[in-house]
């Protein structure tokens, strides 16, 4: 009993590799239940048994992919002094050039967190929620110390707003539109969008 | 001739407004060439005497999108003055807000603005380039009087930069993404973001 159990763990954990693998090269659209079967091993069929559907699958390999940038975030974060405002616009600088840097790097990996939609019907897991609601602490942190006066719910809009803000500048860059900043540029508007809007808090409200 | 070449501009304006109606409705995803040939009554094969591909139609309904985010904008606009700092920032923020609302009110045309891309091999046509360009010129007018000791190439990087900021504040916010503004809060969150850079842009370098 323990056996199965302990196969079938080492048959999902490969299950989720593979799909992994597959998003990372081909993207979301590349991702076929038949093609995982064959590459661990499997029938069609098996691959329910390890995972319940699809949407499971995916938010698994999204699991892993916040898990590495949330480690990206952590170093980024480690050498910053935070006890002054200008550390405190410092530390979100570090924080978005190293989402830039990851998101170029882990390019259809970090897409597909953002491009995948739960099956009708489907809603995401709490387990899913709290694993990407946990990523604004590195935002927050800094923020606070920005606005003292702030309330926490306007703390967290505010959070929502900014990493929006830089998420759209990374996004339209790195899938290179004809209106994005261009690729060569995007590191320096980066930071200059961040230290702006840092300046513009530093002000008060 | 002269018959022959008035009826077939016709079907084509036909086919342009079949296609809008069919992509305000279904999105991009729902455009269907054999579709658009029974809306129009004409075979399939009649449609690319209309236009040279898929592409084409795409790019010719994104052109009237973008002729009446211009007008909006425009109108927007011919309210503010703009003959002091304080004048720019707030163009900067009804800008930004009347981008939002056009998105939110024209979600599917607007979406496919951005999610449209071209078939392998094709290049976007220079008409429909500068049309994307030209929209610019609300955002540059402000930043210029923001940012007086700023060069043309340095003004025109800012622009893309501010504009991709605030698209990523209404995109995630219109997709209603788990990490998004809520949709209760984007205007007054997308006011408050461009408050902040046009505060920052004041204080200067």
């Amino acid at each position: 009993m323990v056996k199965t159990t302990e196969r079938r763990e080492r048959q999902r954990k490969a299950l989720v590799l593979a799909a992994e693998r597959t998003i990372a090269e081909k993207g979301l659209a590349g991702l076929k239940a038949r093609d995982l079967a064959d590459a661990i091993g499997c029938s069609l069929g098996a691959i329910y048994n390890l995972v319940q559907d699809m949407d499971e699958l995916v938010l698994r390999v999204g699991s892993r992919t916040l898990a590495r940038l949330d480690e990206a975030l952590a170093d980024s974060t480690r050498q910053c002094t935070r006890n002054s405002n200008d550390g405190a616009t410092e530390t979100l600088v570090a924080i978005a050039k190293t989402y830039c840097a990851f998101a170029r790097e882990n390019l259809q990996l970090w897409r597909t967190l953002f491009e995948h939609r739960m099956a009708e019907g489907s809603i995401v897991p709490e387990w899913a929620i709290s694993e990407q609601m946990t990523m604004f602490r590195y935002i927050l942190a800094p923020l606070r110390m920005l606005q003292p006066q702030a309330s926490e719910p306007e703390l967290a809009l505010l959070c929502r707003t900014l990493f929006s803000a830089v998420h759209g500048v990374v996004m339209l860059g790195l899938e290179d539109k004809l209106v994005a900043v261009p690729a060569a540029a995007l590191d320096g508007q980066i930071e200059a969008l961040v230290r702006l809007i840092g300046k513009g808090l530093m002000q008060g409200a």
